[in-house]
């Protein structure tokens, strides 16, 4: 993407009009690390069609109403403020209307009415009603059912897909034991050693051992469509906990004193003063003391130091908020220092700011350590990903229409403050038709699409929606208002349809994570069964001494109180210790937590619930999914 | 509510506060009619707990983002266009962080920091990405979620409620006949005449035989369980269809060339002609063509009464379109004929050009005729009554803003136009203060809080949320900062929560309706079995000649084809004709469809499905209803 921004900022003067540019992000859909943008763009393409006939009554009830508006107000000779004609034209009347459903000119559009007749109001309360309020949501409605429908769809093809190839697999792979079609020890670990090449042999037989729930070293088919589930699962070994300074300075790191300090750097009351200390910066920060920085700094620095000191680096890293903290302060107190070296130059390390402010983040982390904002700060944590994916698909409409705006509107006028006399090659940012429109009045002149960043500010702006209209007024004044036609393609794609795509995403993901939050987890067949095989609650060894570790160092540990980003920063270790069933394998095993990972299987939770394990699908056919036929394996 | 406020008025100038005022509209929640408000509210009261959490998430956030923009800004001396300063302030700056995660200042919140740097576009991108895509989004989704969770409870509770009232009146009536404790024709026929005393034997007997499923003349508990459902239908007798000119003049009426007419009027083309008609009209109104008018209103009228000969009156004004186009070209041709009469003095008659508008509205019946927006338009008109309750809702609050703001705004400016001369009391509105405010650059002062309409008005501007803090820095400007309070709680509850709870609504019911229409009607139990009895499916008599009505007069006619408000205006009658089952009684009966009638129904519809039929809850108690238990009764 970079090297097409340079090569587009080279060529850009020997080429005035290039066709395929607008269509080069094409590409990043069929790159093969775009799955998931891919799918997203295939679920808009259907989505599409299904609310077609919902936008063209949407845009006829549009023009009826400027229909209605012409009648009622051309003959009145109403202006707006600026002199400009009210409603006297068919297309300009339009336009002004459909700009009002984006709420964008309200109440401007209805202040010469209203101020001819109070009762005029009326007309633009029903339009509103009817425009915004209604069919607004009834295309949200619209979008969301059928976006819904047609993910679950793609994931029952995909997990039809998945099953439908292990069948395929088992097929080749079985023998009869005991009149049972079964894969048997000896091809599992011929199988897997191809499959998971860097895996250990104890890895290899805690697969199988998760797998075989008869406990009689065979796999039935039913049990080997599982595979792919937990394969999914990273299971990674726990390596030794002890510290450095344990390991080199133990008498020291081990003392009365040293105990004492680690016990202390473990209570509540470290977290609750340092937590309080928080809030004390943030008051002086909101009031703007800084001469206190250098001690809040030096005592945040401290904290880090004990809890790096109590904790050892791993595990104190493996937690997103110390790691966080650590970022935080130790950027602060760099560009404190570089800022103090310096003395009065102040002006020149503006830069520098930017990291001073950052401490002002570590705000969030008390958000993080209230339960309540837990749930919601997980949520929007677990979202993260997927919002990435999105994040791609609307740079591909960005890209698109940045350069189609840069081919129309590059180099119309740009910015040089307004403080330009007349006369200059600057005045009216460069471009004299500018006078007396809204768009100069605002000082809008730095909205352009002089280069591709702009271009990117300047749509961010117009999906924001509000005054895109002034915007838009601006490029028509340069051009003609047939520029019109532009923002309104960008406003229906990227507003309309894309933003409220993303909406139905975040609806539906956070009422999946609501809905699992209220019920218990979500689990997939494998996490459940890890879990009957009693491997699944695991006793958090964060904050058991080293030594006990030792000594169970035969468990398998789920990490599901140590996930890499989790909120769980000072979580009791309240958990049982756990049956030990993996005494043989003589490892331990972290699982990791995988909704953190993948946008797909955040989309996988979503709908495989309700797909019955035993379900292969219909046909293997992705077009006829939809009444999926049931093999009872069991009796097969 | 309209003595309210004329009482509001004459009491105004005596009292200068009193705080009951703003309480008064609790008294629609109580009132008996307000079922529906009531319940809107209950949901509302139990949603925003649920929520707070987020809310106040979403407020830390704008409160350290507000920091973090002081950190970044403050030394650098930027000024908005107007002088005002930039980010100077903490509160100011949450104000304005507030008023941008509405989007109402976006982009000039960002513009002056971005003419110092285009780096600093991303602070306010992030921010936006955060608090407005991202939080909103998950608000609405908390919103849509727990209002919908509480709704089905309620349904739930009111199926339960019902269902228990019943079963206490069976135990109350029954008499065992044959080992079965059932109720007996003799008891029925008593209860029902108490029941519906209006109701002929004929009807009480068809509807013991729609709930008598073994026709054995005895209703089982189970059945008997269904009456409020059977109740609620709405059976109509079928009343003779011989028109006013068949019955007089039937020789006339009956001759070859009135039958060729009445063909021709039920011929397509006939549709097809005026359909067209309306479509070159539509073009001859949008470019200002009014001579033309007076031969289209010509050629409405003939269509009309031409249809009203071939269909008589009562079959004409059944249909919602036909009765929509009588009024619309009626009310058009006596607007037309004043306006002629008085010639030149058009000036005097602009509230005519009212009625002359609504010709436009016969557009809309051409968007009613066609097959593909059928489902969209059928589904606004049968979310419509439900709409009006969240009206009643929103009018709840508004009014009780409306005369807080009267309270504390009232009287400060006012609308004297803008042509007034300095020195003149009514310069500047009549508010110095005013002076250079954006707001009243804007021309805004007509949006003020002087009487109860026009604080409406200015409420309902605020909620369409655009340029609501333009509005709002008017009210700042002639009071204090303080002002702020009330804007924000306004944009708080109306627009945050009531609004968003309103697009829960939509959202639920839409999908609703959407599913209906591709899986197939969704029907009540009772429904389900008047099919079973063959009298669901019903041949129309509108397009069949009076004679054979007449011959087939002991049919059950329910008119699923002929709905008060029905799009289906010109479809063929196509159904098969039906079994008879009714013929003893002797009647006809139209069903009227009840989704049009009750916002209940549409809600129960919702959830209802999921609740089975014996299903009698578990304890019949309102705060326990959600452990049902469930009672087979067929065993019983």
């Amino acid at each position: 993407m970079i090297c097409f921004l340079i090569w587009d900022n080279v060529a850009h003067d020997t080429n005035p009009i290039r066709w395929s540019r607008p269509l080069r992000p094409l590409f990043i859909i069929n790159f093969s690390d775009g799955k998931q943008i891919r799918r997203a763009f295939r679920n808009i393409r259907r989505t599409v069609p299904e609310i077609l006939n919902i936008l063209v009554l949407f845009f006829l009830s549009i023009a009826l109403f400027a229909l209605l508006a012409l009648k009622l107000f051309n003959k009145r000779n109403l202006t707006y403020p600026d002199g400009t004609p009210y409603f006297k034209e068919f297309f300009d009347s339009i336009w002004d209307l459909y700009v009002l459903v984006t709420t964008a000119n309200n109440p401007d559009v209805m202040m010469p009415a209203y101020d001819e007749s109070n009762w005029f109001a009326f007309f633009f309360i029903i339009y509103i009603i009817i425009c915004l309020y209604i069919f607004m949501s009834i295309i949200l409605a619209a979008i969301y059912y059928n976006y819904r429908n047609n993910l679950k769809n793609e994931i029952r093809a995909s997990v039809y897909g998945k099953r439908k190839k292990l069948g395929e697999a088992f097929e080749l792979l079985k023998v009869e034991r005991g009149g049972e079609m079964v894969i048997t020890y000896q091809t599992w670990c011929c199988l897997l050693k191809k499959v998971i090449p860097k895996k250990s042999q104890a890895h290899i037989d805690l697969l199988m051992k998760i797998l075989d729930t008869k406990m009689n070293h065979q796999i039935v088919r039913k049990e080997f469509l599982q595979l792919a589930d937990l394969l999914q699962l990273e299971l990674t070994e726990v390596t030794d906990r002890m510290t450095f300074l344990e390991r080199y300075i133990p008498t020291i790191f081990n003392s009365t004193i040293s105990e004492g300090l680690k016990k202390g750097v473990r209570h509540k009351a470290f977290r609750y003063f340092f937590d309080f200390l928080i809030f004390v910066n943030a008051w002086f920060i909101g009031f703007d003391v800084d001469k206190a920085d250098w001690y809040f700094l030096a005592m945040f620095t401290v904290e880090i130091l004990l809890k790096l000191y109590t904790f050892g680096p791993k595990e104190f890293f493996v937690r997103f908020w110390n790691s966080f903290d650590f970022l935080v302060v130790f950027s602060a107190v760099i560009a404190s220092a570089i800022e103090a070296a310096e003395g009065a130059s102040r002006e020149e390390f503006k830069t520098l700011d930017l990291l001073l402010v950052l401490r002002v983040l570590r705000l969030v982390k008390i958000f993080g350590s209230i339960q309540r904002f837990k749930v919601v700060l997980q949520t929007i944590i677990n979202i993260g990903p997927s919002i990435f994916t999105y994040g791609g698909v609307i740079f591909v409409f960005y890209y698109i229409f940045a350069i189609i705006g840069m081919e129309i509107f590059s180099g119309k006028f740009d910015y040089y403050g307004y403080e330009t006399k007349e006369g200059d090659e600057s005045h009216f940012c460069g471009n004299p038709k500018l006078n007396g429109t809204a768009f100069f009045k605002y000082q809008y002149c730095n909205n352009n699409f002089n280069d591709f960043l702009k271009s990117l500010v300047i749509l961010f702006e117009l999906t924001v929606v509000n005054q895109w209209h002034v915007i838009a007024s601006g490029f028509v004044a340069v051009t003609s208002k047939a520029a019109r036609i532009y923002f309104f393609m960008f406003h229906l794609t990227c507003v309309v349809i894309v933003l409220n795509i993303f909406i139905a995403f975040i609806l539906e993901a956070f009422i999946l994570e609501y809905t699992i939050d209220k019920s218990g987890k979500l689990e997939s067949c494998v996490e459940t069964k890890i879990k009957q095989l009693g491997l699944g609650i695991g006793q958090g060894t964060r904050k058991t001494n080293p030594q006990e570790v030792q000594k169970d160092d035969t468990e398998l540990v789920p990490n599901e109180q140590l996930p890499e980003s989790s909120l769980d920063d000072d979580a009791e270790s309240d958990t049982d210790s756990i049956p030990d069933l993996s005494i043989e394998t003589g490892l331990k095993f972290h699982l990791k937590k995988k909704s953190r990972k993948k946008v797909e299987v955040l989309l996988q939770q979503m709908f495989e619930g309700e797909i019955k394990p035993e379900d292969e699908g219909h046909t293997f056919d992705e077009n006829e999914i939809n009444v999926p036929r049931k093999l009872t394996l069991d009796t097969v």
